[in-house]
């Protein structure tokens, strides 16, 4: 593609008009990209199929802006350190320096937290609401990490209850189901802050301890570093595969070992332990947390909020083999204040380089009762899930739910340019039998083009009509499905026996592309 | 609601965590608003109906992102002349003056241009796509005026033809029957702005002339100031209602004559002209636009181009009864090249001030051919439409199609915390049967609370349930819908004769709820 070499500063846009302006590039900026057909209509029937389950569990839809003024935004993306990076901001106003600075929104919970800090008194409490679009990070691009990603999230405001948690964690069940993960494929883990916050009163940590946080994003990288990897974090530091020193936080070794021992614990069993566990797995791990925690009250209280969600979640039939209660799940962000959960796809795929592995994590959650107070000052109870969009359409891809192409029109070809009204009638025929369908629109003087245009959208028949058949009364009908399979792989013979063209009169042409279109399926 | 005297700058989030801040202030950002409810689902499902029609024409989705580069989008803004006035801008990379300056989009159109540029190797030609989302403009919101609106559009890249044209319009038709315009209740009306070049260079206008764009855009407030207004806007100039002068183009009075003499052709007819017209007012208007354009052969040009269109249209069953020619559109926008054309709603509201007057335009597009050109080098002929999703919907509201509330959830009362598992358990039967219904999940203490939210809701049905039931294995099922119609209007007879509180057994609450539900539509 010819690019001119332009300088990208804006001022080349308000130049005097006589001037030539060089050639924009035609590119998405970096970390950017556009869906085309399928990719959109795929994600789309997606979205309405968890919509439909959020709403049966009388969620009700909120859309806000993408736009929010950056103090309502706060600071809450997991792994940002530096005050300015993670949001794309601008200050409003023609002078600098004097507008209120405002922010493309970074998730969906802290828009949340603002409507429901502004609109609370028309709002009922507990207010159930579910959102879904776009949201945006500015942080360095790289393979499979867009600056622009989907996120589909359910949130219960106001409900203190744990019984709220137990819900969410039901519906987010239910809402893989709906969209093609079968039961078995998936389990959602749950664990609880408390728990996570007693098991360090426990090991022995200061209440008010800044190491806190430190430690929990320690214990959160377990996954991929292993029992030796977090006891080399929480004391002297690690060397990383690239020979980089990263350093450790400094506990003693008699804490950290305390809580490796907690994260060693029975993780998720395989499948089958699970189906056959009939509650027993849940009961044995709310033990091992009990010893985890010792004497902490607030460890306790976690527990038993465990030992509740479980028991709410069987009485309505999820069971172990859905929802199980899990000591490695920590999530990255720092709001949350009690029951955490994450929905993990245990099916297996290749990875790049050819080795079986657990899909892993699409959705996560949990409690966070301080969003709405940084508004208000009072205490607002909240609880909520958000799906990973673009990794569930990935897992449907893998397990052939959706997938590929969507179907092409058929396309009506143009032999003769003086007869484009009675082409444009046939699609309307057609389209009126709620067949999709177009009229070649290109130049059509070469035919072989059009059956390229035809072929390059997927049309499943091509409608041929020129002067002959004008004459005649008739069209000509080409099955470009059979055409191709014939192509490929038939004999002669086969060819002959098996037309993929058929003559036809004009007023049987619609029910005739309705048998080929039929036969397709 | 109590608000804290916040500085709005963000250095407020920079402070170290020890320094107490200030509250932010839970607002929309100026000219941004929060969609609740049937708000976002009503808008939904319009799109999906659209979206369904564009499809059936062999539209395919695209979506792009929401931020582009500036020198991609270019400046297409209708009626900005600031060249930085318009869009919401920020530089990349954190030094100033580095990086790519970004953009959000502030339409659909620019960004189909840069996709078909970037990936024209790709795709299919001519390239028919249907794209939906928001777009921004940063311009000064004011009522009913925000900064963030939706857009519904679809195009045709790389089609040279009127064909594609008439498609549009025939598409536009069958996009507002499907969301529930009926037929009569809207007019396609098409002009070309080759006619209107025509005209001014029948006028004696230089083709060259600067003052044309001036001269178009004074045509286009036709309907606003009448004719004389637009004699003297387009002469010497005009006093305003609030008695400022508009300066006018400075053409002499027989050039301007002889343009407002074009205008004041018959204009729409009103409906039953036009069910009446059989194909004879088209014919009128295309003649007095040849009369209008006189020599002139891009004039000439326009007019056989709508006459073709017309042609078209009538083919496939599109008379004047929805699309009329009508030398009274001009459209804002300056990059378009041939056909244009409005929707335009004919049916009457009441305006603010209780007077009649016709809905109006809900959708616009027409040819732009050097959008893509900008890019490439080279001519790309496109045609398009895009539709007002908030006009249309408000058409619809005011039609009575839609609108309102959706139904709230079945609420489930909560008479004794320690059986929330009991309650559960009823509200996922009740969903499991497709009925949407919730638990309460506030503080069930005070129970005229809980009918208070059930009220908030919608709901049409509360479940009660308190040791007394669960003991006789019972439940109440609360009619909320004949309750508040009882209570409103009914004499204590009818009261007592139709109760709106029933008492079932429990393993008869999903079909005594779904009798009720039934009942109530």
């Amino acid at each position: 593609m010819p690019r001119a070499n332009t300088p990208s500063q804006p001022e080349t846009y308000t130049m005097a008009k006589a001037k030539k302006q060089p050639r924009p590039k035609a590119e998405t900026p970096k970390g950017f990209r556009d869906y085309f057909g399928a990719d959109v209509t795929e994600r789309q029937a997606m979205l309405a199929e968890i919509a439909a389950v959020y709403h049966r569990y009388g969620f009700d839809a909120l859309e806000s802006a993408a736009v929010e003024t950056v103090e309502a935004l706060g600071k809450f993306l997991p792994d940002v350190d530096r005050p300015n990076a993670g949001v794309f901001a601008w200050q409003e106003g023609e002078e600098e320096g004097k507008g209120d600075w405002l922010a493309l929104r970074y998730d969906l919970t802290a828009p949340l937290a603002r409507v429901y800090a502004q609109h609370r008194n028309d709002l009922p409490t507990p207010y159930r609401r579910y959102a879904m679009g776009p949201v945006w990070r500015n942080e360095k691009p790289g393979p499979g990490r867009y600056r622009q990603f989907y996120q589909c999230d359910a949130d219960t405001v106001g409900a203190p209850s744990v019984a709220a948690d137990a819900e969410i964690c039901a519906m987010l069940c239910d809402a893989l189901e709906a969209v093609g993960i079968p039961r078995g494929d998936y389990v959602v883990r749950v664990n609880n802050r408390k728990v996570l916050e007693g098991v360090l009163d426990f090991a022995g940590l200061e209440p008010e301890s800044p190491a806190r946080a430190d430690v929990m994003r320690t214990m959160d990288k377990f996954d991929k570093v292993g029992k030796q990897g977090v006891m080399e974090l929480l004391t002297f530091g690690r060397n990383d595969q690239s020979g980089a020193v990263i350093p450790g936080v400094g506990l003693p070794d008699i804490q950290a070992a305390k809580i490796a021992q907690y994260l060693t614990q029975e993780s998720v069993p395989p499948r089958e332990d699970r189906a056959d566990a009939h509650g027993e797995l849940n009961e044995r791990r709310l033990s091992s947390m009990r010893a985890a925690v010792g004497d902490s009250p607030t460890g306790k209280e976690g527990v038993a909020e465990l030992e509740e969600i479980a028991r709410l979640l069987k009485a309505q039939g999820y069971g172990e083999d859905r929802v199980v209660i899990d000591s490695s799940v920590v999530r990255g962000l720092g709001y949350y204040t009690g029951p955490v959960f994450e929905a993990e796809l245990t099916f297996e795929i290749l990875d790049e380089k050819g080795r079986a592995r657990q899909f892993g994590s699409v959705a996560g959650g949990g409690r966070y009762d301080d969003l709405v107070k940084r508004f208000t000052g009072q205490a607002v109870p909240a609880t909520g899930v958000s799906i990973g969009v673009d990794r569930l359409l990935a897992a449907l891809r893998e397990k052939g739910r959706i997938g590929g192409e969507a179907q092409g029109p058929v396309v009506v070809t143009v032999m003769d340019r003086a007869r484009m009204a009675e082409y444009q009638t046939m699609v309307a025929e057609l389209r009126d039998a709620g067949i999709r369908a177009e009229v070649y629109l290109g130049n059509p003087k070469n035919f072989g083009n059009q059956l390229k245009y035809a072929d390059k959208r997927g049309a499943p028949v091509a409608i041929i009509a020129g002067s002959d058949e004008f004459a005649q009364g008739i069209v000509q009908i080409k099955d470009l499905v059979l055409g191709a399979k014939i192509a490929e792989t038939a004999t002669l013979e086969e060819w002959q026996e098996r037309p993929s063209q058929f003559e036809v009169p004009r007023d049987g042409m619609v029910a005739k592309v309705q048998e080929i279109l039929g036969s397709q399926r």
